[in-house]
């Protein structure tokens, strides 16, 4: 039997709520053993939403049998305080840590709220968003004569060894442009990077993956094909080892990585020319 | 002239630093004013990182004049000691927020390194990628017969209103699988849905976008055409404008709105059946 009682938590902001919720999911990630259900309370931007907010709190903690945990990080006391109305424990990101750091700056914080993009951040947006058309129009080896040159890091690496979805975390997060392409049997065959790739050296960074979960991967794509076959995943790892290794790329195993782990590691080994790498 | 001293802003991580980052630029985006240059430190799981790091830290403090900002989320505590050999302020989210959760929790947390997805977001993390991929296979209307079924949200709207990004963005934090769906000149000549939309009324989500902006983003990926052109734009707003209306399909103005806000607003609106929602 589970004795375990399911406790509620609750993401409060008055802007998006990612804030709250990446150091939420962070710190539960520590109690394994707990159970929780997750609520998002986004845009509580006035004291009408945070006493709609407050009376939630309230009805999960009496269906619970337990007061919820609250992840905040209201900037307005006013809404604050009602939000305070309710019992839950409370566990306020700004509230602990604007105070030390207007202290330490000698300045006043803004206080403004829905702040999730400052003036300083909108030029990273910017590259942000040119980082994800870059990535989509660079996908699988779709890049025409010169095109790469834009390219802050060239993914390589066989078919579903995870290319796509750290390409598309690198520009979304980092604003990083990554353009990724495919080792396929041609290249294997002929022993030699396709396209432009040799160009480009010092910006290839290679994913690796186990046989036996490339072969479940693909297989999800295509049962009982050639290309999912587990001899043929092996026949094709073990070729684009012995490219990447002669052609002296950095090569990362994505078997039990997840895009964040591979993302930050690319970052710590290539150069990005930008402010903040 | 410029007399604000800049800051050296660490983010210090056993892990991938993302939760570190994410809280820190939250917060530093209070300080409009102050200028900092970000150092990423992410993988510092043993004392001689911590120890490098540190230096690191102190050799900042040389350069600025003034001490570092440190932003971590190191889970042991012989790595910590480590860091806080140097000088500067530690705003250290794991032990803020660690201890209350353990009282509440009445667990001692797992103070497992590296922890970001934990044994209960595995199942999250499947979803991720797998709405990745599903946006992938279902950007810019590349949807055969049949297959929005499985999708837990369709954006609509013309060309380069956003639905890429905002598409992209929904699979990689919330795991949710968003299709999209131009609308173009032939739609509103026909003054119908494209494709199987009409189908799907409960999961089409409209993107708009100011005309001067639209245009000015078109301009950039073809100057000079009639696509870019300012009146043409106009047109093409109003047409989706209408279409939307006559459809009931709720509607968001992008022009403003980062990928981040776009997305918690459609998860407050939509409907997904799954844990977490």
């Amino acid at each position: 039997m589970n004795d375990i009682a399911r406790r509620t938590v609750f993401f409060v902001s008055d802007g998006t709520g990612i804030t709250a919720e990446t150091l939420g999911h962070s710190l539960l990630a520590q109690f394994p053993e707990a159970r929780f259900r997750q609520v998002r309370a986004p845009f509580i931007d006035d004291i009408d939403k945070a006493i709609d907010c407050a009376t939630q709190i309230r009805e999960a903690a009496a269906e619970d049998g337990v007061r919820p945990i609250v992840f905040s990080t209201l900037v307005n006391q006013a809404t604050v305080d009602a939000l305070h109305k309710s019992d839950a424990l409370f566990l306020d990101l700004f509230e602990r840590f604007i105070g030390p750091l207007e202290a330490e700056l000698g300045q006043r914080s803004t206080h403004a709220v829905g702040r999730f993009h400052g003036i300083a951040d909108s030029l990273n947006y910017k590259h942000r968003i040119e980082a994800i058309n870059f990535a989509m129009a660079h996908d699988d080896g779709i890049s025409s004569e010169g095109e790469l040159a834009e390219a802050d890091v060239i993914l390589v690496g066989v078919s579903r060894s995870g290319k796509t979805p750290t390409s598309l975390y690198l520009a979304m997060q980092f604003g990083v442009k990554a353009a990724n392409y495919p080792l396929i049997p041609e290249d294997f065959e002929r022993n030699k990077l396709p396209g432009e790739l040799h160009k480009y050296r010092g910006k290839l960074f290679g994913l690796t993956i186990a046989p036996e979960r490339l072969s479940q991967i693909r297989q999800e794509r295509r049962p009982n094909s050639r290309y999912a076959a587990l001899e043929n995943c092996r026949y094709e790892i073990d070729a684009a080892h012995k490219l990447m290794r002669r052609e002296n790329i950095r090569c990362l195993d994505s078997t039990t990585k997840s895009i964040e782990e591979i993302s930050a590691t690319i970052l710590q080994t290539i150069r990005v020319d930008r402010p903040g790498f």
